[in-house]
């Protein structure tokens, strides 16, 4: 009887040890498709942090570079324009090459978390300054973009005349750079909703 | 014999009914801080969204209430400046509007949050929302401060003068509005970020 129970324990456990694996092996087979989503998802990430940053160099680059000498006819004088008349402008350039510099400086993070699908603090940390940066560039795009509008508008009712008639190509230069930077705040915000979904899925 | 077996095994499956609730409670009791923690910052996010809706709500009131109309005297005439002058202030009013009522609108969102912790997809839709919004609010709050730096100071190279002397009133107030917007904005980050870790303690 004793005996009987004894063994009848041992089959008990032995089947407790059984059930242990076979439950864990059911939640790792649930976890790979997560995992494979993940990986996905960080692969996505550093492509789109490339993109940003190509589009952040480029607007800053573009606008940079920007100078144009046009001269004025009556008084043989040679005006000049470039992106540092405009205190806008430089804080564009800067917003820029500051956000170009943090994604170029983000990618071996982003490239480790392709490897290892677990890490969750770096990945947080990362959307603290992904989420920064957006806000970053978004406000040098939109000043910038306020300018530009001003430039090839003017406001009558603030007596402020469009510049464009006289400088043409700085114009056409400056508006440029704004796609680049305007992409790059969208490609951003795709960074952060990848995030939040590996983040998730981890 | 058979009897007693049968007894067992009874007592068996209480004890192991016993102890299915008493290994959950022990993984409960891992999860606690994590659950309280996900309360917590639940409650922090509720917060915070009503604190961005009264920010970007002042803004755009105060925005969109501004007219002033000052007299010019040479020529006896009356000079209006309200926010639909400039386009850039009216994107404003309407950036800062939209916020706010999304802003409102995902106050029961979030309250839910606090209730259910392990609400994943909502979450995530709230970040993605969030990040639109947080890049609308600072494209308005920046277009809006190009135009009131224009305003103050004004700009020799493109011959765009300052026009606070005129309307200081004005000026003023639209300097004012500003602030609530960039403190929206600055709260929306926080509420990415506290989503992004209440996501992760998910």
């Amino acid at each position: 009887m004793w005996q009987g129970q004894n063994r009848y324990e041992e089959t008990q456990i032995t089947k407790g040890m059984k059930t242990g694996p076979l439950e864990s092996g059911e939640s790792s087979s649930d976890a790979t498709p997560a995992k494979l989503m993940i990986s996905v998802v960080a692969v996505l990430d550093f492509m789109l942090r490339i993109l940003a940053a190509a589009g952040t160099l480029g607007s800053a680059m573009a606008m940079g570079t920007t100078e144009e000498t046009v001269p004025l006819f009556p008084q043989s004088i040679l005006l000049n324009a470039e992106y540092s008349d405009l205190p806008m402008f430089t804080f564009f350039v800067i917003a820029n090459s500051v956000a170009c510099a943090y994604l170029v400086l983000s990618l071996p993070l982003s490239f480790y978390h392709i490897i290892s699908s677990a890490a969750k603090s770096s990945r947080i940390i990362l959307v603290v300054f992904d989420t920064v940066m957006l806000a970053l560039v978004t406000a040098g795009a939109s000043t910038a973009a306020a300018i530009v509008y001003l430039a090839h508008k003017g406001n009558a009712n603030a007596n402020w005349f469009a510049i464009c008639q006289q400088f043409n190509s700085f114009c056409e230069r400056t508006s440029g750079s704004l796609i680049g930077s305007f992409a790059a705040a969208f490609v951003l915000i795709l960074i952060i909703i990848t995030s939040a979904i590996a983040i998730s899925h981890r």
